[in-house]
């Protein structure tokens, strides 16, 4: 059994499907401001590797839209709460280059860190489509489909996300550590 | 003397400018996530008091628009370097309610922990004006006057400034610690 600390439920919900095993535990650790969110992980672990008894992970996750010079980035979370899907759809008004990727970095500690990093090349949709999934779900499409992460179920969102692709790394890591 | 720890020329001139007796010294700190930028200063005393031989002060600013539901607050430095001035007025495009408020916290280290809040309450204006001060100063006009901070010279600016209230607090501070 491996600690997931995190306080998201649709993340803990998305990881649990790939890896039974985990068991969600919130404990606030602080996130720095960084260029890269593999900075903010290990910044994490180096917090909670004190806190926590036993293995534990943690995930980090960002929208970078390329032509918003990679906005929201590693402040994801807090733009999301503050200007939301609305905020980037009317940064995002007349942009010809939609190009974004999503990025997921696991961070897992055993002793050491390790870190798993996933990525999902996509575009911005003109609107938000559809209720499931969280965050800016609704408004990314991923690279060669048409519906956008909101309009999937997780299982479907797990086929092509940047968090699934830091998972699967992952979980080979812990069949052949 | 005391050692004022920044890699931000601008807000060191117009800190020079209030008290002389300052030096610039130019330490990178880590800048937690937070939603106060008073959490932000502490966490930057605390990683910098192992590394300062001697007094020194730090400080951090934001701007809150309350429309934006304070974005960009305590990111303001990274979202200014991402979506700029051009960015904020593409959000504000339309929004009756333009206040926002200029917020700054010195936090001074003499083998205790100090801070000093200082605030300027205005709007935002409706395109970039004035090519003085730095950051949002072009897009930021203070309660009661018509020009933006970035049509002021900084003797001007520093009449109605957060940061120099900030300062002006310090300065009693230090004259009757």
């Amino acid at each position: 059994m491996i600690y997931f600390i995190t306080s998201n439920k649709h993340k803990y919900e998305e990881i649990k499907k790939m890896i039974a095993d985990i068991k969600m535990l919130t404990i606030p650790y602080p996130e720095i401001q960084a260029d890269e969110t593999e900075e903010v992980v290990l910044y994490g672990i180096e917090y909670l590797k004190k806190k926590v008894d036993g293995n534990f992970f943690i995930e980090d996750s960002g929208l970078f839209i390329k032509s918003l010079n990679n906005f929201p980035g590693i402040y994801s979370s807090y733009i999301f709460k503050t200007i939301g899907n609305k905020g980037i759809l009317k940064l995002m008004e007349n942009k010809k280059n939609r190009r974004a990727c999503f990025v997921s970095v696991i961070g897992y500690y055993d002793g050491k860190e390790h870190l798993f990093r996933g990525e999902c090349e996509g575009r911005i949709a003109k609107e938000e489509r559809g209720k499931k999934g969280f965050g800016y779900d609704p408004i990314f499409i991923p690279q060669g489909k048409r519906k956008t992460f909101g309009e999937m179920e997780i299982e479907e969102k797990n086929l092509y996300s940047h968090r699934s692709k830091a998972l699967k790394k992952f979980i080979d890591f812990l069949k052949y550590p």
